[in-house]
């Protein structure tokens, strides 16, 4: 793969770090490839970050054929540029787009693409400690036709923003809402994959728990709407006694790669960790004996998020007393202590761009 | 709502009906209205059909927070313009937007800017048989930001595209095959409205029925994987002994707007027509006993599709010997002899342009 470099004639003045949110802020340049089914991935560039003009009916307009990534780059104390897992994402990538009919990518092409495109906006990664510069690949679907069949062409691109550190004032226990009327996926639907339509399908709920004085939403299983699945945007993790509980990759949920990390951190840690379905009552049970002793959410945006709180119809699930537990704080310490090069990467997580 | 009018100074050639197919090519303007969560809707105007341009952030690209409607303008032998139950699809998209935490239109404004535009592009209504003019309005979330949010800003369009006829060689019955592994949608998800994502979760099944030299994909419900839910993008209907039978409208079918009227129509013919849910063992059972007499799909495209054989795993199950049955004949008669105005309307379907 050749990569066409255009260089924008016009930087834009950077924002201070103390001014970045998420995702607001985007860097000067996008990398830019499109797809023909008849010829395959073409046309690599980077280019100037600009509008996408597209025909009014291109499938990702109607249809909501469209996948998406998220990943970060950290700039190390020693200048290194360093990338969490990256190859994860892109294989993740190819999942989302098996799942929606979307061709997949060569991941070596992406890595070098992402690679390229950082090196030339190195100046963008913010340093101050909880910044980051927030990548964001994403596919969409652009045959300008209303039949509702795949879409023969497509374009990726990768965007780039630095943004802020999620907790400005330190990590604190959030507030969630458990949905009882609306359900994020089912199995033998998109649950599993990136794709738009799970995320649209949240807004209700998120917007809804946020009314209610919550940060965001539970959601339950579909079928039986006992099973606790995600949180938001997140995997969820439930500690109990000793036990760190997840639930399993069953078609519903969506495979987080800092899920897998912190499975394999806390491994490594000699804690132990079960992959299995809890029911909402469980863990309403086990507050009351005592024996909730943590929750937390775990994602790219956050990395971890700890819950102070669940909000069940009428019921309070505290955990912790509202504060940190010491699993959570491990966990968020040790994974950003990597990405940003503080400590040894024992896991190989760490991908360096020369 | 005033519309501000910029005519295209390039008119495209029109295509001959005979060589036009379903939304493939698009008249030579479109309606576009923006909102703003601070001003709702405003700046509505009728321009040159042409691309849209929109921030890489854009939500649309990302969360699928994006919506439609389908219907279809006839032409009559006398040249009258003829609306078919227009009213009823901005109800249904207002019910799409509030799933989806997006504004909700005003229903005459929108009749007002459809009707204008169609005037405007009345010489792009085809008038040979079976042919119309296919109206897609669409509301796309617009916000640059790559927070989980609803968005702030959205753009509604509408385009128009002249249509073939869709039964070429009359009404040719389907082979449909049973999916078994992939759903559509379930109760809590968004299955009622009419959002990108849902259709995206098709595709797959869509283009593995066609693989298998099927036509289309039924799909099951997501719970029990037993009951009939939709075939393809159309609702499904089962006539087993005198009985017209279609699935009911308990949260995960699409509320077709063809659907209840073909049941208004049976009824006023006095033939029986029960919602109710069907299993899959159902329908094969009377196909063997001989009980099952037409299997049909209804939707705006094709407004009737009889369907001739149903794929279930390694069993057959056919309606009619592949035929078209009496009811599916006398339906499509019906509502598309209402339609272009070669009989009464005694539902009070049509809405015609003055």
């Amino acid at each position: 793969m050749n990569i066409k470099v255009n260089k924008s004639k016009n930087l834009k003045e950077k924002v201070k770090s103390s001014q970045l949110g998420f995702g607001q802020v985007f860097t000067d340049h996008m990398f830019k490839i499109k797809y023909h089914s008849d010829k395959g991935w073409y046309n690599a560039e980077i280019i100037p970050y600009g509008d996408i003009s597209l025909s009014p009916a291109a499938t990702v307009f109607h249809y909501g054929q469209e996948t998406f990534e998220g990943l970060k780059a950290y700039k190390s104390k020693s200048g290194q540029i360093r990338l969490f897992r990256p190859r994860e994402n892109f294989k993740r990538l190819n999942k989302s787009n098996q799942r929606l009919c979307m061709p997949t990518v060569n991941i070596d092409d992406m890595m070098k693409a992402l690679k390229q495109l950082i090196k030339l906006e190195e100046s963008w990664i913010p340093t101050e400690e909880g910044t980051s510069l927030y990548i964001r690949p994403f596919v969409i679907a652009t045959n300008p036709y209303l039949g509702v069949k795949a879409s023969d062409i497509y374009e990726l691109y990768i965007i780039l923003s630095p943004v802020g550190s999620y907790y400005k004032t330190g990590l604190t226990p959030t507030k969630i809402l458990v949905e009882e009327n609306f359900v994020r996926a089912v199995k033998g639907g998109t649950g599993t994959a990136k794709a738009g339509g799970n995320y649209a399908a949240s807004l209700q709920s998120i917007k809804n728990a946020q009314d209610k004085g919550c940060n965001q939403v539970l959601f339950l299983d579909a079928i039986e709407r006992r099973y606790v699945e995600e949180i938001g945007t997140s995997n969820a993790f439930f500690k109990i006694d000793e036990v760190v509980y997840t639930p399993p990759l069953t078609g519903t949920i969506l495979p987080g790669i800092t899920r897998a990390s912190v499975i394999e951190l806390l491994k490594s840690k000699k804690i132990e960790v079960v992959e299995k379905r809890l029911t909402i009552e469980e863990i309403y049970q086990a507050s009351l004996s005592g024996s909730l002793k943590e929750i937390f959410a775990t994602g790219t945006a956050a990395v971890i998020s700890p819950i102070g709180e669940l909000i069940w119809n009428d019921k309070s699930i505290v955990a912790n007393d509202r504060l940190i537990g010491p699993i959570s704080q491990l966990i968020y310490e040790q994974i950003t202590d990597i990405q940003v090069g503080n400590i040894d990467d024992p896991f190989n997580w760490i991908e360096i761009i020369e």
